[in-house]
């Protein structure tokens, strides 16, 4: 999508991988010296050993550092497991949850629109998925009335287990607040759910007055007995400034879980050996840049700001740009890195659609593509309210790119809704 | 282990990482080459971009070539699937096969003693596991009686589905003959099973006499039926001469899957978005090393040379050393990284194991590792069979450490014998 990679990590990576650049003086020093401190966490001093199952002990630390600094609450290195990407870890943890109780098969809450990682793992770990509807009307909120309906027709045929929380949103682009946070953890503490907090854009907030706050922090703000809840927190490499998705670096900060299952957890993932040591470099980076008065510091803050000032633009661009086109309305995209917005679409075209063997949005995206080549993913891919219709586009491509893209969809959806009145 | 990693490799992955190198006189023209080649497989020209979930295209080719120009027999490049390492191909391909039949659970036929890869991942996916002994006297050959034994067995509580050959063999260390594989392929048509050819270390081998035969070249060669059954290959940047387990590399071969099991198969592992980009690179580099005439060539397989000769040397040291102490016998290494050599205890050294709470070969792997520090893995963590005493120990270690090793090892067992006799 043209976001250039960011310099610093790129030259960590390389010193890492081949280290006589180490006396390169092209390198900043600063750069050299992350190096060493990662190969030096690194049996025999090489990004080729196997590392332990959840992560080099350096970078783990530098994690807990981060979440420590982040939320102004204690994290301790022993909860972070490092994984090669976010559903890496998710999967990994989610997986535990797998056992019957009472005869019933254990289900887990996902918002409905979710992103698809949910609902494929759940169905091919035979775990029943209990859908609950965000808000549209309050920017894609949770409902504790709505959460409390799917779990209570969940109940009767399913044991549910968890709860699937992701903040900011992918594909709805809304950023929680603390208030709403609150109220989803003593709903999930009444009914008994391990959190899933799904927090990879938590650099991605654009709106003025959003602000991440993270489960774990209000959870323990919140004091006893929520503060003794088990939780799980996501992050990745692949989202906020950096990006660097192909790299395949996160990690899952899990707290208060019980010690046996903690130790099932730390031995089921030995069997994948260990997450992508450069995938863990890549992490360290992100979870530890260049310090006010380092060589790289400038450059580092320059190209950081440089893709979230752009991408703060282009949020708002996004959904401005669909809220003046007739019949389409989109929320503010308030973090993350996507717009869903919703679209009437005229009785004629929905008939249309049914003739060709197609959900009306999907039969909106193919003419969409074929008339322009822009690519959206439909609604349905993600689930939405039955009767309504939506999709899911990104705030991605650079400004001038998108500018091009939003006036070509813009005169395609005239000629589509003339074609169709 | 000291083992040092191999300079194109390095150049290369340091190049696609920060492409900025391409333009530094000090690295290669033909490790530019393959970055350059490598990047224009990437979208947007960066491993920063996630890639198709099989793997990048060219690479993928790359593989079907060095597949092709090992066997003598075509291979398709949409047949390979590139995976964070081996482990993560094997255990896409086996969820594969998680089906009752007939309300028999799906069984898998595993070697004992076995990778313990396979006894993790088949208890996790709640599939049974069929162990059939490998017989020590034939260099632990595969015997058909022993296969038919195991799952005549085995069909009575489930329903047999796949097998699971490694060669060469770890823990064991031997080279399957032509003829032995092909008496495994007649069997495994007969009971209809799916071959999980477990081929990681296909470049190590080192027995004089010894040569890697790759299940898939025996099975096309042997022509019908056999050619048309369902196989995969593993293999990985793991091991080899390049031993990059860090970076995660590796791939399946899959042939003659039935179409719709394929696409399902290709549908599942995009859940997972794709295998890390840099262990992708670094598999191109070990499929497509340099060739002869380019600059890196004569390094390469200088580097490449030293690694096998000396892997070489050491798989006969250990064996000869293990050979000549009392009470040990150990078969030829012929392959791989490891020996299992098989240990007579004396009656009192069972009954202080048993007074310890400890199966025997574990109480005599923890005194080793108190008395001299050497770590080795009892013989019960790979499986054995019953009332007999094993362990693993690899070839890993630069022939000065090794020696040492083993003439602390032999003083201890002299010392062990004495306490015990």
């Amino acid at each position: 999508m043209g976001q250039q990679p960011i310099t610093f990590i790129r030259q960590v990576l390389a010193l890492v991988t081949y280290p006589p650049l180490l006396d390169d003086p092209k390198f900043p020093e600063d750069a050299k010296q992350r190096a060493r401190t990662i190969l030096a966490g690194c049996r025999g001093g090489s990004v080729g050993s196997y590392t332990d199952s959840p992560g080099i002990e350096v970078i783990r630390r530098h994690v807990a550092q981060y979440i420590q600094e982040r939320d102004g609450i204690p994290a301790d290195w022993q909860n972070v497991v490092v994984s090669a990407g976010a559903s890496d870890a998710i999967r990994n943890v989610l997986k535990l949850l797998i056992c019957e109780v009472n005869g019933k098969r254990p289900g887990v809450m996902i918002p409905i629109p979710q992103y698809p990682l949910y609902s494929a793992s759940l169905a091919e770990f035979n775990m029943p998925q209990i859908g609950y509807y965000l808000n549209e009307s309050t920017n894609w909120g949770l409902d504790v009335s709505e959460l409390q309906r799917a779990i209570s027709e969940a109940r009767k045929t399913c044991h549910p287990r968890a709860i699937v929380i992701i903040n900011p949103g992918n594909p709805t682009g809304q950023v929680l607040s603390r208030e709403n946070i609150e109220a989803i953890i003593k709903f999930a503490y009444k009914e008994k759910l391990f959190i899933f907090a799904d927090e990879v854009y938590q650099h991605n907030i654009y709106a003025p007055g959003s602000k991440f706050y993270s489960f774990k922090k209000v959870l323990i703000e919140m004091g006893e007995p929520y503060s003794k809840m088990e939780l799980a927190s996501f992050m990745s490499c692949s989202k906020g400034y950096m990006g660097e998705c192909g790299l395949r670096g996160g990690y899952a900060e899990v707290i208060n879980m019980e010690p046996q299952v903690k130790a099932m957890y730390l031995k089921a993932i030995s069997a994948m050996l260990c997450p992508t040591v450069l995938g863990q470099a890549c992490l360290d980076i992100v979870m530890n840049p260049p310090k006010k008065g380092e060589p790289s510091y400038e450059l580092f803050q320059k190209e950081k700001n440089e893709v979230l000032e752009s991408l703060k633009l282009r949020a708002k661009m996004v959904a401005d740009t669909f809220n003046s086109m007739e019949g389409f309305s989109c929320n503010t995209v308030q973090g993350a890195m996507y717009a869903f917005p919703q679209m009437k679409l005229p009785p004629k075209a929905i008939e249309a659609a049914k003739k060709a063997g197609k959900a009306p949005d999907v039969f909106y995206a193919f003419e969409l593509l074929e008339n322009t080549g822009i690519c959206i993913v439909p609604g349905s891919g993600f689930g939405q309210q039955p009767g309504t219709y939506h999709f899911r586009t990104t705030i991605l491509p650079q400004p001038d790119k998108l500018k091009g893209m939003l006036d070509k969809f813009a005169q395609f959806h005239k000629q589509f809704l003339s074609k169709y009145s």
